[in-house]
């Protein structure tokens, strides 16, 4: 399962600062991705970045180095661009979530690319029409500033996302259940031992209260430990 | 429909770094998040988080201080905290799709607060029993080491995805509110009259129950009714 992550190439191009290709490697590192490359970065691999990828310096040491953006994507089967929501693209724009799928999808074949523009302007629309599609994050119309490694790491998190829904449903599940839950009978037991003691209190008088009860302990799915409890309590009411 | 994000309270518990402040508060703008809580920071809002804030000095600028947690929830009737993947926590962990939604759609009531703990050790165990659920972020299991600023931009995405779902939903559709829900200073009221009462009925010998009873009804989201009911019993309880 793990080496559909180390088929997806995060990519990034002629980023201007280093520390934000230290902190896309740390990002990347937390959903379980590796594979980084970098298309004629501005800034070298330097402290900065080295600073700012934290624990992710595995990322960075086998990061590649590309001259150009065509050589960066050459082996890839899927490219996708993350992109503004410019309106040429409109039949190949995705949201992030479709994005990871199609990403994880590909990525269990052969190799695909995320590709990442400059701070400022993005890719370039030679870049962009190089893509298979253009990644738009639904970001606030009012500021849309969301910085690289953020959204490195906002996509790498619907990659993630994906790669974890398809390693759920291959997995033969032991299902081990971890908490135990009473039997139906159980909670009726409690819910009758509930009503006469609050009988006995005067504190229930109608028809009215106890559906409200048995909604409500209903609803929190009450686990066998917690009915125990609940139990506790009521005897202790009565025997005072 | 805007005024559902600003119901939505950010809040960060003891930031140590003042530079993960104001990169909240950008990550926050970009997905139209704006009210920001900050519990007992350890750095001020300096120069350095003004900086990093880049066009969200205005988040900065509202932004609201608090000397203790319970002030910072007080008036929010639902409350996520962040949390590592912990085995007690099992029943209340949900993930950052769930959390979205579970944001949203109770901030079409009231408030709601969407908790952050400390860069290195997170929200105390007093703090997490505190909160309803409990978000997990699916990082990397052999890194799992995701920047502040980098969890509170993913969450406000998903908050935003939720969001946008509701909006495109909410064509001519009046939905009525139908349910009330108490505050977590209502909560804190109810969970210390249960713990004197039970104490004096000698079923409360020491502290390891009330945060069992905590967990159960929190897990519940009780409604207010429901609330004005369980404070019922315990009064009836004492008259007796």
């Amino acid at each position: 399962m793990k080496h559909i992550l180390e088929k997806i190439q995060i990519i990034l191009v002629e980023t201007s600062h280093s520390g934000n290709i230290g902190s896309a490697a740390r990002a990347m590192k937390t959903m379980g991705l590796s594979q980084l490359r970098l298309v004629n970065p501005l800034q070298s691999i330097d402290d900065q970045a080295i600073a700012l990828s934290a624990g992710a310096k595995d990322v960075l040491a086998q990061t590649q180095i590309f001259d150009t953006f065509d050589e960066a994507i050459a082996d890839c089967q899927l490219v996708v661009g993350s992109s503004a929501r410019l309106r040429h693209l409109q039949s190949t724009l995705i949201a992030p979530r479709k994005g990871g799928k199609l990403i994880v999808e590909q990525a269990q074949q052969g190799k695909v690319a995320m590709v990442f523009g400059r701070e400022r302007v993005g890719l370039t629309n030679d870049e962009l029409l190089k893509c298979h599609y253009h990644l738009n994050v639904p970001t606030n119309p009012e500021y849309s500033s969301l910085n690289l490694a953020m959204a490195v790491q906002l996509i790498s998190y619907e990659i993630r996302n994906a790669y974890l829904e398809i390693e759920n449903l291959q997995k033969v599940e032991n299902n081990l259940p971890l908490v135990e839950y009473p039997t139906a009978q159980a909670l009726e037991h409690f819910f009758q031992h509930t009503e006469k003691v609050y009988k006995n209190l005067g504190f229930i008088k109608n028809d009215a209260m106890m559906p409200k009860l048995r909604r409500l302990y209903q609803r929190a799915h009450l686990e066998t430990t917690e009915l125990n409890i609940l139990r506790g309590m009521l005897s202790a009411i009565e025997k005072n």
